[in-house]
């Protein structure tokens, strides 16, 4: 696997694209362009929740490879994503209760690439990422998770919430990290659960909070608000390890 | 004292500069931007009798270093390090035992920021790192400490071994970040302490090592071979700040 984005040009090679199964990260199309087959292509894109920009035709240009786009490109993963299923699979096949990552929308490919680096360290068994607003597995990130991105699976979910309810049944617990919470060593984190890390600049959604079990806070003493999002992760993640361990 | 022009750029560090009193000379603002957090940044210059310059995106995006401007960008006459003797001042006054970050040759100003502002929330005292062989402290560190800078003091030493020594003479303990050590859980890390962190590629120096009181290892669980530096520094941080808690 290259660290590479791949870039998918033309209106044949991009429909084909989604059809297959594809996952596609994000679809360029020549603003203003209305005709049939554009038509059906950002269709599609809407369908899998692929983000859409409508651009000149300078930009496509600018980020076509070919020079023959035809008006759409698309940007797919370089790396293949994995399901969910899949990551339940690894912590079974361990025989360890399953230890997983929620991210909510982090946007910085340096802090998706540090986390999944600290995921696959701190032994988690995958990393769960939402379909929209939020960075894919690009080059930049698989960069930054120096290599951990080869064995560490992750997964993309349309709805975060969604997911943690379904996981929630199969008796997963959920804790997020917020201010306000319990102190996260006053917390039990033992056992099958997923924590869950919230953007850069907004925190946790309202919603995936309300579907967390508890609210894990990193204790703070100092001036400002808040600890990098990938220092957040691995703060929190090494408690679980501790409690885990002892 | 070091004297560098510093840059501050972005919404959040340029306010955060002006609330915690930093003398700033020059803002440079997007013209014709009226949304709200702009707006503050104004008012304060104002009120500060900061020189306003209102320009043009291109002149903004010139003058920018980080490339992640957002519209602002101020220029503080100088960056003054700390000297150890503040750091350990500021410890006294408040009444606790010297908590300090060490950094071995750091190079990588994500990682610096980062840590920075790990060691404001965590309650460390201080930061300091070498003179030579390291990043110091750029518009890029700025940013990334998230205002922490200007809170927390960074002192900057000719050799990194030969203030270890003379602080252990001092009664604090020096515990570096390295493979092949104690499980960091196993380890008295309570009491007046410096924590040392190795640079990116290469770890903890030989030398410095060697003056270490104890060496402190992450339990690592996975395929690859190392945390991020600042991830692996903020899990060190909160190990010590969760023995100091109990």
């Amino acid at each position: 696997m290259g660290y590479e984005e791949l870039k998918i040009e033309g209106r044949n090679a991009v429909l084909e694209a989604f059809r297959s199964g594809k996952t596609i990260d994000k679809l360029y199309v020549l603003d203003g362009c209305q005709d049939g087959p554009v038509r059906t292509i950002v269709r599609e894109a809407r369908k899998h929740d692929t983000i859409l920009n409508f651009v000149d035709k300078e930009r496509l240009d600018q980020l076509s490879e070919t020079k023959k786009h035809q008006g759409v490109i698309a940007v797919a993963a370089a790396y293949e994503y994995a399901e969910v299923e899949d990551i339940l699979a690894t912590a079974e096949a361990k025989g360890e209760p399953p230890f997983l990552f929620l991210l909510d929308n982090i946007e910085d490919p340096h802090n998706l690439g540090a986390i999944i680096r600290t995921a696959n360290l701190c032994g988690a068994h995958g990393v769960i990422i939402p379909k929209r607003r939020a960075v894919g597995l690009t080059a930049t990130v698989a960069k930054t998770s120096a290599g951990a991105i080869n064995y560490t699976p992750v997964a993309k979910v349309t709805n975060l919430s969604a997911t943690i309810k379904e996981l929630k049944e199969r008796g997963i617990w959920f804790v997020c990290a917020d201010m306000g919470g319990t102190t996260m060593y006053d917390l039990d984190l033992k056992g099958p659960i997923g924590l869950v890390i919230g953007s850069e600049g907004e925190g946790v959604g309202k919603l995936v909070r309300e579907n967390c079990d508890l609210v894990a806070s990193i204790p703070m003493k100092g001036d400002i608000d808040s600890l990098n999002a990938s220092v957040a992760a691995g703060v929190l993640a090494y408690e679980i390890v501790r409690q885990r361990m002892a």
